[in-house]
């Protein structure tokens, strides 16, 4: 690899640091792609990891094969623990390590207000590994149900508490609605349709980013699943057992021994670092070529930039078609001036970033979804469908395009969830008892003497 | 549930616990079938999710779900922790259970020997999170050797030992030699072709539960591989560098970042705990009927058991096959007296258990594996295919066969391994350092000024 070629940083290998090094395919320049994880994640499926419908390696691929053709650029799996502008450094553990031109591209972290003692209680949903946790949770929750005896402990272990009614929350509640029912006859002595499944959020509405007659459809639909949705409700603690809310008509208790946050997001301290202006939730504001103000070689893409749009006025919204778009844009415009500056030419000058929306959607259930793109509004079986064929056209690679279109399929004609699995070695329910209603006590006789029928 | 109906507990939920609760279809008895995890687990294919062929929820399915049609079945999940078999009681816990017939089939666990400080340094390979946690393993070897500057460092990075050349180690030494061939594309600073696997084993040649001639050829096969196989080897210290051993030749140190342990297994607590009599490797010698003596209600099946077959004079292999015909064998057997008891009549005698040698076979790489049934034995393609057709026929449902069958066809085909997944918060690999080959300096100059090409 020839060192004199300028160096392009791209810190984070999601949706817009991926699509910052393909844009840079051609460029004559040393790409580094660092990401702490050793895949790219497609996030916007992880609540089906978690709620057991898709494996993790159906939304997962491994950063360098995504890239792999990509001879220019490198893949380093590593933490960066530190950023310098003025001395154009990343940190990697102690090590320093300079750049020429900086993609910053690490997305959000979940945001508990200032309440970080509750994450041990109520896992949020941004990683692969909190997927497979909140997995074991919902699965161990029905296998503990199954064996209690105390009905208010076996109520606790059926309640499910989502905080957050914004796509993740309002998916998963869908989902895990479905699950409940789906598995009924793996069970005894529970009906888990009688799972009870609580959307909590302080907003007057769910999908606040949506048009209101979307959100007012998807809280109907919801609840058609059986989904209790609390509006205007803010968590005001949660515990080991469970929750307490205000609501407009007082406190409130829920005792569910799972409470998932998918209540807010917030910048990291890699943001903190560039010493440029935040907002209230960490995310860096960034200029009309995504670059921080006295810095064009520091670029922000992705769930960490914010920005209003120059055409639209409204901020361009924090999912993956602004992280892809802003991506692109970044690398481009690194590409065209390494471009000139190799010919010797000025570095071209550089059009404000646009943010082209190309319209939301979020899925209740099973043929249950809203999709809104400019003016048009829809929602039902033909927005359930536009759902599933955008999001396979979005998968990173044809083998997960395969092997999701092939889960799903099975799953809705079947309802066969193929990603039941516990894992980590720690699972074990200790709290699980032996059946209740089968005899405890010892015997002496055998073969047995009392059969009956 | 009819509590006065007799129970019947199986502990295991593998080949011989499901092939027994099966058996129990129809019998008026309420059975139990008590497993630490929640999945039964199709264990011949272990080493491929370890070698990230197939991902995890490929080859294991919910145990509930596998029996959920089987209205007289319940499953828990739950660690047993001691059998009284004269009290008739197994341990949940502190808690007392108490049974009229027990099935002990609880497998076997990795053996070291009586050094079980290697086992950190060396996993074993019998539940899925060992095999995560080896996959994690061989993909973080390659991710650290692309960036390793220190030559002996990269080369005990991309070293895999592996002791026993049993089918576990000889079929993973053979996926591993595929996987270094098929993410070439995908790294800039290292040929994953140079990787060096080493299979190890005491004795005199690989797989040796098949017919010399057989061993032979897969050893040749293993080698055109590249892989070593160094025979009459007794591996004699393992440390957190690599391993030690003792060859006809004299002493030899291997450096090795990951070494796996596939050389042999044991019976756990609960077969000690039986009182019976057992064989050196704690496996409990069960009688004609799979009971032990002086308890006709105890039958222990699966690799837990030892047994000399009655017909041809050898012993029960400890295969999917002898834990499948033995989990059948002790459900019949309990299902034909509960049911003759019922009835009011004596128990049937019970017919000794006679294993059906179907046959073995083992894959070595694509194209390639070896086959033994009866006098019959062949290898190369044509073993291939039937390796490949009968290990799609035994998944334990059509769901599962369908997911294996396509990831098969695209690694087949293309050569891509989709689950190449590192899972685990702890993760991080520290000691990956930056590019060496790229620059480490402070520049100050911005935009860049030495662009060549």
């Amino acid at each position: 690899m020839d060192t004199t070629k300028p160096r392009v940083v791209i810190v984070g290998g999601g949706f817009a640091g991926v699509a910052a090094a393909r844009a840079l395919r051609r460029a004559k320049a040393n790409v580094v792609v660092i990401d702490k994880h050793n895949h790219h994640l497609f996030q916007p499926l992880l609540y089906q990891v978690a709620t057991a419908a898709l494996h993790p390696g159906a939304i997962a691929s491994p950063i360098r094969n995504v890239l792999s053709n990509q001879a220019n650029c490198r893949v380093l799996m590593k933490e960066v623990d530190g950023v310098d502008v003025a001395a154009q450094t990343i940190m990697l553990g102690r090590e320093p390590y300079t750049y020429d031109y900086l993609v910053l591209a690490t997305g959000l972290e979940t945001n508990y207000f200032g309440n970080d003692q509750w994450k041990k209680f109520a896992p949020g949903l941004k990683t692969i590994d909190e997927a497979i946790d909140v997995r074991a949770r919902f699965l161990l929750a029905f296998e503990q149900a199954e064996f209690e005896e105390d009905q208010a402990a076996k109520r606790a272990a059926l309640t499910f508490a989502i905080v957050g009614a914004g796509p993740t929350g309002v998916e998963m509640a869908g989902s895990l609605a479905e699950i409940a029912e789906t598995v009924r006859k793996d069970f005894r002595s529970i009906d888990t349709r009688t799972t009870r499944i609580i959307v909590l959020d302080f907003a007057d509405r769910v999908l606040t980013p949506y048009h209101p007659e979307l959100s007012e459809r998807a809280k109907r639909d919801l609840e058609g699943l059986g989904v209790e949705v609390l509006l205007r409700t803010r968590v005001t603690d949660v515990d080991e057992k469970g929750l307490t809310a205000q609501t407009p008509d007082g406190e409130i208790r829920i005792d569910a021994n799972n409470v998932i946050w998918a209540a807010g997001v917030k910048g990291g301290p890699l943001g903190e670092a560039l010493g440029a202006e935040l907002d209230r939730s960490g995310r860096v504001i960034v200029g009309d070529d995504l670059t921080i103000p006295g810095h064009p070689n520091v670029f922000i893409t992705g769930d960490l930039a914010f920005r209003v749009d120059s055409v639209t006025g409204k901020p361009v919204p924090a999912v993956a078609q602004g992280a892809i778009q802003g991506g692109k844009y970044a690398g481009q415009i690194i590409a065209a001036e390494i471009k000139a500056l190799g010919r010797g030419e000025p570095a071209p000058e550089r059009k404000p970033f646009h943010y082209q929306d190309r319209g939301s959607m979020a899925i209740i259930g099973r043929n249950r979804a809203v999709v809104q793109t400019g003016k048009l509004r829809f929602a039902g079986y033909i927005a359930f469908l536009m759902w599933a064929l955008i999001h396979i056209l979005f998968l990173i690679d044809f083998r997960t395009k395969l092997v999701v279109f092939v889960e799903w399929v099975w799953l809705y004609f079947t309802g066969g969830r193929g990603a039941r699995l516990i894992t980590g070695d720690d699972r074990m329910p200790k709290i699980i008892k032996p059946p209740p209603d089968f005899r405890i006590a010892a015997r002496e006789s055998n073969p047995p003497a009392e059969v009956a029928d």
